[in-house]
């Protein structure tokens, strides 16, 4: 296997790109591909304010350095949650977020839910009704909910996630087998900003998992290599296993589900999302002020509501 | 396991009903079960003339029997597309029809594609692009075509196909995840005529494929048990493997699949699929008559114009 731009030894094989390239021409191509997306979408410019959740893995932080390559203004936003299980997990991520931002001189924030909030994910999840004792059925609510609220308090201009293609697949999968037509409404790579949300961009969302590692490892960035202990639970990881298995059989149909299905948005499939949006921004929670559709609390504030 | 009306030993445990029924409950139950469905969406009365198209397997002779026994006015289309393959497969399963039709004294119409058209679906496929010599990737195309045809000659007023729920979750599987906008939005259990068309019904839309088979064991229906050779390259068999583990482990999950993907559709979730309806009306094919959407010949007559 050749490198196609310079004939020395290819290091990865993109079978949906038919693209094999060497070590240098892949750590070229990899952020022009982000780029184009950055650009096709207007996700941001040189001149936005950007805050990039980073979670000490593979995708966060080869995104991340991508960015900061591209001389993107970018600030790290990492949020501890208390996740231990004999591994210290949340603690040692966090340390190969830090070290990465020490090494670029890059700023790198804390939230930390056990100090803000007194309780860690687990001792959540155990407490409340909506935690089914399963933390992993927590982890995106409370994230999503501290990321947006820390990035308007900053004054961002933009929340950027390193969701790569196999994250985006996955999910859509998940939800297309639910049908939960609000979801499916808003899978797009970009989520523009609307009263009380910032604008949310996901620029690895062409990226496959294995290009992002590949990258991470060749630009000798140190990250999380575990899974998280709560992963178990995820819909996510049980999905991605069947999507693995038909990319084996059919390269580049990860590729294909998602980039048909922003076609089908495209194309009109799933018109109720504006009606949703519309709903959103009228109603706030009493509680911290960012929006809910609930009418009292958002799921966020619920979460301590019942002690 | 004991039957939940009698207490009796149970045959069958459906565990997407939490419900499992001894035999003469279960050949009671799924008769109502298929019946309250042909009502929910006024699929045909009883004083209709309806055509039920019978591969000799075991779901259309399943719910031919079941239509028979529910006392409604039905005849049956045997396509017989001259697949041979070393085991006389259609022969066979013309056989199956032949039978069963005899015995209850309905009648069986035969349509022959070698007869009709000089040609087996395997010659066909090996002469023209669109076959590219996959059989199977024509089969659903002659078939459509041919039945179409026959019950409008025959002034019938509603077609019935016999797709189980396993058929319609994994074609709404495959349609998925290539986001064909036209397929997803005539996935409903019914199609209403149009013209050129005739009314087009799935009553076992609900039935999962075991269910089918167990009816017709307990019935002592003599069907086809053999898979058509040809099915190798069948993307639908290939996601029904896959539909059956995730059943495996979240039973029902294919049921949910499927009614969430109607209630999408209630939901307005392709609002496209009225534009397509209205194109079909009005062009039609310059040599059979049948609508077509490509403005000169339609599909199956591209097949022999290529000769």
């Amino acid at each position: 296997m050749r490198c196609r731009k310079c004939g020395e030894k290819a290091v990865i094989n993109m079978r949906q790109h038919r693209l094999s390239l060497c070590k240098q021409h892949y750590l070229e191509w990899l952020p022009n591909h982000v780029m184009k997306l950055i650009e096709k979408y207007e996700m941001f410019s040189e001149h936005d304010h950007i805050l990039v959740a980073v979670s000490g893995g593979k995708d966060s932080l080869a995104l991340w350095d991508i960015l900061w390559k591209l001389g993107f203004h970018t600030e790290g936003l990492y949020i501890n949650l208390g996740i231990d299980a004999k591994i210290a997990y949340s603690n040692r991520s966090m340390k190969f977020a830090h070290e990465f931002a020490v090494q670029r001189n890059l700023p790198l924030h804390i939230a930390d839910i056990k100090r803000d909030y007194g309780e860690s994910i687990r001792e959540i999840s155990a407490r409340t009704r909506r935690g089914r004792d399963k933390p992993c059925s927590l982890c995106g609510l409370i994230k999503r909910h501290i990321m947006n609220r820390f990035a308007l308090d900053g004054q961002y201009d933009v929340l950027v996630t390193a969701h790569n293609l196999d994250d985006e697949a996955a999910i859509l999968l998940a939800n297309t087998l639910d049908w939960s037509l609000e979801f499916l409404a808003r899978g797009e790579p970009v989520l523009p900003s609307k009263p009380g949300f910032l604008k949310k961009v996901k620029p690895f969302s062409r990226t496959y998992e294995r290009e992002a590692a590949a990258y991470a490892i060749l630009r000798n960035i140190e990250y999380m290599r575990d899974e998280c202990p709560f992963s178990i639970d995820s819909k996510q990881l049980y999905y991605k296993k069947y999507l693995n298995e038909w990319e084996e059989n059919r390269p580049g149909i990860k590729l294909r589900f998602y980039l048909n299905y922003l076609s089908a948005i495209a194309n009109g499939a799933f018109p109720t999302r504006q009606e949703s949006a519309g709903q959103l921004a009228q109603q706030r929670c009493p509680q911290c002020g960012q929006p809910t559709n609930t009418g009292s609390l958002c799921a966020f504030c619920k979460l301590f509501d019942e002690i």
